[in-house]
């Protein structure tokens, strides 16, 4: 069984084009070839901004922003399903000025609209949108909030939403400037409910796209499947209800990670409850960070090299009925006065949350050996419209 | 009277060399044809990293980091002379090794240490070190924490402080990583009293560097001296005592700026507060953001083009007896909840600051048209030591 081997393969819906397959970056084995146009250099006629327009919202599978914010709101309460679609016309508007480094609409601070800043901005709708009026059918399969896990600590305000905007750049600048126009055009339909700003470096020494680390020191996300791929497609894009096609989900977990005692353990013991090295990510049965797991593996004494609750076993796909997610994660810190917490805003898209996310975390929660070091604080799910083309917008064919 | 007169000229000391003259980009008409080692794409054999030795800590002339963290320090009761001078050896192996991109000693995640990162350590000491036993008659003359202003709502979280460290590079996993370890090697000897983090965007679409902007939008920090000239030494390089001669002051001042009352005001009258226009940075009575303003020059009504109490005026060396200050600016946000605060923090570096900076913060306070959108809620103030060489140490000479 290998790492590509995936879930039924489903139609291969069009893919964005050559603008994103050219920015992809990713834990495959291909992806060392492959440009990250997010972090290259800019040469001569190049731009880092990728088009608005495609089958699919086009931050999902792009190379991971160095700077991410994520907006919750919550819909007012005269909030209709006409009012979204306002609120989905000018967002859209919003997101293609904004994207091509132009101020959007109405910009009070229309310099800090700049070109390059490889800016992306993904929308979702959370579960509570498909209970509005003329809305209920339309829900896609399997999309639901989460049930709280044993192991998680949930506080309020780092879950749950009723609409999101995933906001990503190169700079936080470019982010925090386009979070507040977007967030600002909302006002008339929805208030922010949380906000959770995180960065992550994909670019190695030599400017070549990498895997990228957590704060933890690990590699974080070998195991994905690759953009361009048949199984990427398969995993992450959802074939209905037909307005949905091509939309995904999305799923937030805000994860505190306790470095203090995380420091406390040898680098072996941090080792074997991943079950990969910390020096290259490869697996403890192989010497590269994409070679695949071998778990069946044992050492002179007859144990498992990759132990029976180590991270990677737990959510390898043969391990899961062959499911699979397309995870992206975001470093955070967060400071209380002098104290600092850190952590991750793990970040999970597929196509069916309740069929490939759910039993993933159920399993994850019941046994893996990380959750010793790590509490999640926070859990939303949005469902996540196809793209929309040029002239079109955001959810057009539920909304219009 | 051009921008360029500065105070009295004084000795030229030994500049840090090549690494650092590269490296430099500052509001000075002359940076646009400098290189910004901190900002441009990595070239063959080329590296971002700049040398921790020389005459003055490195990062104060060189280009301002993208991301920047600030931790301020309390020392522990039984911390005295001697204490200090174990941080300071231990805080210089930490930097040596981190700007390298190598693990510092005994690092627990030694894989976030990467090189190419353009990571800088600047360390300051607090007004209270000089009132150690040993260390009262070293005080550079003038050191003293700022009196508080009219205008300002301090903050204990945010003010005050007997250590400084003050970490930026290119990316955030770089900034936290070093700030994690430095605040480790720390803790038998003093613990955090606050930390602000910050960002700043230096570089145009085109990849060369800019002066950047503020989350105003303005451009901020045009008035500087350029690193490189007479002026900048002038200014910025303290002659001593003797083991202060090439350090410099450093005062930090968090202003939050209320994002929502200023968009209410037209560009016109935004532009009226600084003297500048929005789009370029050129003072109102020029075309270009480097040209001297006209503090003369009028209207067909006859009133001043330069308000009496646009910042530009108020800030400008002529109206200031020639006094100036090099200052580099940190945008940041901070959320309670979903609630956003928006702000700057504003480092000024000075070789005297209470020759230099003082009666230019009492000038503003007293008339500063962008009073109206700005509260400083914290204030701290730092001597910084000099740089030091191979096999020294950070302040070797005030604590061997």
């Amino acid at each position: 069984m290998t790492e590509q081997t995936g879930p039924s393969r489903r139609r291969l819906f069009g893919y964005a084009g050559a603008a994103v397959a050219g920015a992809v970056v990713a834990g495959g084995a291909t992806a060392a070839g492959l440009r990250a146009e997010g972090n290259d250099p800019v040469e001569a006629g190049q731009t880092r901004d990728l088009t608005p327009y495609g089958d699919h919202q086009p931050a999902i599978a792009a190379a991971p922003p160095k700077h991410a914010e994520l907006v919750a709101l919550n819909l007012l309460g005269g909030s209709d399903r006409a009012a979204l679609g306002r609120l989905m016309r000018l967002w859209t508007a919003d997101i293609v000025a904004l994207t091509a480094g132009r101020p959007a609409p109405g910009d009070t601070a229309p310099e800090l609209a700049v070109p390059n800043a490889a800016l992306t901005v993904t929308v979702g709708f959370g579960p509570r949108v498909f209970t509005l009026p003329g809305l209920t059918t339309a829900k896609p399969p399997g999309f639901a909030e989460l049930p709280v896990m044993k192991h998680d600590r949930l506080q309020p305000g780092w879950s749950g939403g009723d609409l999101l905007v995933l906001v990503g750049a190169d700079d936080p600048v470019s982010v925090v400037h386009a979070v507040r126009r977007l967030v600002a055009d909302a006002a008339p339909f929805a208030e922010p409910t949380w906000r959770q700003s995180g960065f992550w470096n994909g670019t190695g020494p030599d400017g070549r796209p990498v895997t990228g680390r957590n704060l933890f020191g690990q590699v974080d996300g070998t195991g994905n499947p690759a953009p361009g791929t048949p199984d990427f497609d398969a995993t992450v894009w959802a074939e209905g209800p037909e307005w949905f096609r091509g939309g995904t989900t999305l799923v937030v977990r805000r994860i505190m990670m306790n470095l203090d005692t995380w420091d406390e353990l040898t680098r072996s013991e941090q080792e074997r409850a991943v079950g990969r090295k910390l020096s290259t990510g490869a697996p403890l049965t192989g010497t590269a960070e994409h070679d695949d797991l071998d778990l069946d593996a044992r050492d002179a004494d007859g144990r498992l090299v990759i132990a029976g609750n180590a991270h990677s076993r737990l959510s390898h796909p043969s391990e899961n009925d062959g499911r699979r997610i397309f995870r992206k994660g975001l470093n955070y810190v967060r400071d209380t006065g002098a104290v600092r917490e850190s952590g991750l805003v793990f970040l999970s898209y597929q196509a069916d949350v309740s069929g490939q996310f759910l039993p993933l975390l159920a399993r994850l929660d019941a046994a893996d050996a990380l959750n010793e070091w790590t509490t999640t604080i926070g859990s939303a799910v949005f469902a996540i419209p196809p793209g929309f083309r040029e002239g079109g917008w955001l959810a057009e064919s539920l909304l219009r």
